[in-house]
């Protein structure tokens, strides 16, 4: 069940799956369940159990024939995988309405968002403290990435700003940047971005309405 | 340009390429572009241009060889294929910070999210008006997806309740979900719903980081 140590080149599909994976195998764990056949594990996840053989031979051996898998075990694995077992330390920019959801929800115990700097660009809501972390001058970034230890990013302003905030980031050595705004924002390759960008969600909801007429009222 | 009346049956990657491909000429358009070679438009949407022009047979002709594609014609087809054109109204469940940076962007003049309700259980927050639109308690649901004709419900409670606001949503007609919530929702194959999941985008990110070893410093 040890990780392998062949060069990995991983598609970026078999991460997303994996993430899903973990997600459902958490849940498991969490109502006690100790060992879950790869059938009804690829039910919850909406694949098929070939296709989590294959995603998890990239990294080693895993389940067990004719029983399954054991759910803390794999959970264990597929978390050290995708980093749940480092300890990452995010940096809030821009603590209107969401920033502070994020910052909220970062505080729930069984959270991985673990934000230790919030930063905004508003006199008024500098010196706020949010979620027991408090929000300071978007000056400060410079300096607080390298003092607080920060890993990620995450940008949560309006599109206009995005960029700008992003280049601050990358000169004070960011490791990521998680971006909330509707931006395409760009930076160079060692820096990776994730968007979390809704408006390809609600595109998808709106073509799967019109297109198989789900709602016989409007479309 | 016409659209074909062959019957569809795209893939769901291409449906968000397409979302893609609609942000980035909504963009050119924005900045005065008319025409855009299917090499520049490719190199936007970090695809190639074959990939472009195989997403767009679908769903007919587009593009003039030598040329590439007319910014406003291209956009007018794309958003029409994804249901752009039509007004959809949305109803959001869950009026805390979340849900009321939704509402506040929904309210933006170049957005295409009109929130025409918006609903939640504590009654402290009943009444309240959010940017234009008035909070309505839970029991609202019901009445209110007919009578405003609601066609998408956008939930942004807390994981423990969400499953039971889709049941509500879906016993008041509702046509499909936007789940911002961190819960798996289940709903009757008639109601599709888009999960706005940035756990599997922060374990993406998170896996670039570590993998590639982009952070010298920590991991």
């Amino acid at each position: 069940m040890a990780l392998s140590n062949k060069p990995l080149k991983i598609p970026a599909i078999t991460v997303r799956r994996l993430s899903i994976y973990a997600k459902h195998l958490s849940h498991l764990a969490q109502v006690g369940t100790e060992v879950v056949s790869s059938g009804a594990l690829a039910d919850m996840c909406g694949c098929n159990p070939a296709q989590i053989r294959k995603d998890l031979a990239y990294f080693g051996d895993f389940g067990v024939r004719g029983v399954g898998y054991y759910v803390q075990e794999l959970l264990f694995e597929v978390q050290k995988i995708l980093g749940g077992d480092t300890e990452w330390r995010l940096g809030l920019v821009g603590a209107g309405n969401l920033g502070c959801a994020l910052l909220k929800h970062g505080r729930a115990t069984d959270s991985r968002y673990n934000f230790v700097a919030a930063f905004d660009k508003k006199t008024r809501r500098v010196g706020l403290e949010i979620a027991g972390v408090r929000v300071e001058p978007l000056k400060a970034i410079n300096h607080a990435v390298e003092e607080k230890q920060i890993d990620i990013g995450v940008i949560a302003v309006k599109a206009v700003w995005a960029q700008e905030i992003a280049d601050m980031l990358v000169r004070a050595g960011i490791c990521g940047i998680l971006n909330f705004s509707f931006a395409q924002i760009e930076c160079p390759d060692h820096v990776p971005v994730e968007n979390v960008d809704f408006g390809t969600k609600f595109d998808k909801l709106c073509y799967q309405i019109k297109s198989k007429k789900f709602c016989g009222k409007r479309v």
